[in-house]
């Protein structure tokens, strides 16, 4: 009896983000779902992007949180559109939480959506939102051990950004040994170490990401 | 009907966790249930307090993750009876999965039992497993706004451990900001700056915990 609800909720996710998708594909939108522990830098390098982008790529956010809109504020300073989803006390975003807020963006104007899921390794991973590619932000202070953990965020991933590099100094991360984990979890995963504060590996992620957007 | 489902789901988890509850009372077991982020540092603060509690308490721990036993190998080094429990998917322990643990740790030979939860800043805070407190590590590289984004988690804490504070001096954390806001929306909640590499803050903590278990 559970499962068969359970089973519903995913079969109208699906069918929701389909329809996303459609409608991000006539009006040539690519959209990239950002997922992430809380405070590994999603935010972060959503700004980091736009920068690298602005007069080039027209960038739209979607700012998806439980509460508050900080997130939100911040990145509508740098004069993008940007559309805040509360979940109120959901720990992911949906389809259907995407579908509402795409009213609210000016589709025709926007060439790369960028979705920043709720702070969770886990139930993100589950719900298609509509979107062409996954993005995982892991940052170094997690510890090098978090794919074994949280195996499927790692799976479906199309690119992690190892993000916060410029602390590996002070911390015990083995880079190479990450990678390693992530590629026996995931073969065909792109991974980017950046940093957000230095700006280190960000023109590679962003010349990555135009590429994917050039072969859709 | 899917509400009706949720409620029975919270309902049944809740009489669990009271028998839980009553067999811990039994053998003079307390129990602290302890969540974070993935990567705040949960493991190493509860071998840190294992470490400061040895030939004193009697210790058991309970490791709950998605996948792998690495936290229990870790722990089983300590000396200390471990279980693991896999939730295989789930995003959070629940009651059933505490309760079916139980029955491998020897509770007559447990003064404290530390229950460290699947890194989650959002599900774990819903379901009570028959713990006497809640103690959230939040650590500094994660950011000082969490409590705005999280409020539950940072509502239902008994305990605010702020870890990695050896890290501040590498980043934008305010401590004295982030307790305000903690204590703006849990008046009640005990704040512990720690960090387990350099072993700052433990003591309070342990002294603090020693204290609650006394309280009993």
């Amino acid at each position: 009896m559970e499962i068969k609800v359970i089973k519903d909720i995913m079969g109208a996710n699906d069918q929701i983000a389909r329809k996303n998708r459609q409608l991000f594909d006539s009006n040539k939108v690519f959209v990239v779902n950002v997922m992430a522990s809380p405070g590994a830098g999603k935010t972060s390098v959503i700004m980091e992007t736009i920068k690298r982008l602005r007069g080039k790529t027209g960038v739209g956010v979607v700012e998806g949180d439980i509460s508050s809109s900080l997130d939100a504020e911040a990145i509508s300073k740098e004069d993008v559109p940007v559309v805040q989803i509360n979940t109120g006390g959901e720990c992911h975003l949906d389809a259907n939480m995407t579908a509402i807020a795409l009213g609210d963006l000016p589709l025709k104007d926007i060439d790369l959506l960028l979705i920043e899921n709720v702070g969770n390794l886990v139930c993100p991973a589950e719900f298609a939102l509509g979107e062409n590619i996954k993005v995982l932000i892991a940052s170094t202070p997690e510890g090098d051990d978090k794919p074994f953990k949280y195996p499927l965020m790692f799976h479906e991933a199309d690119a992690v950004l190892i993000n916060k590099v410029d602390l590996l100094p002070y911390l015990k991360f083995d880079v190479d040994a990450f990678a390693r984990t992530i590629q026996g979890i995931n073969r065909e995963v792109k991974i980017f170490p950046v940093s957000c504060t230095t700006g280190e590996g960000i023109e590679e992620w962003v010349s990555w990401l135009l590429g994917r957007m050039g072969e859709k």
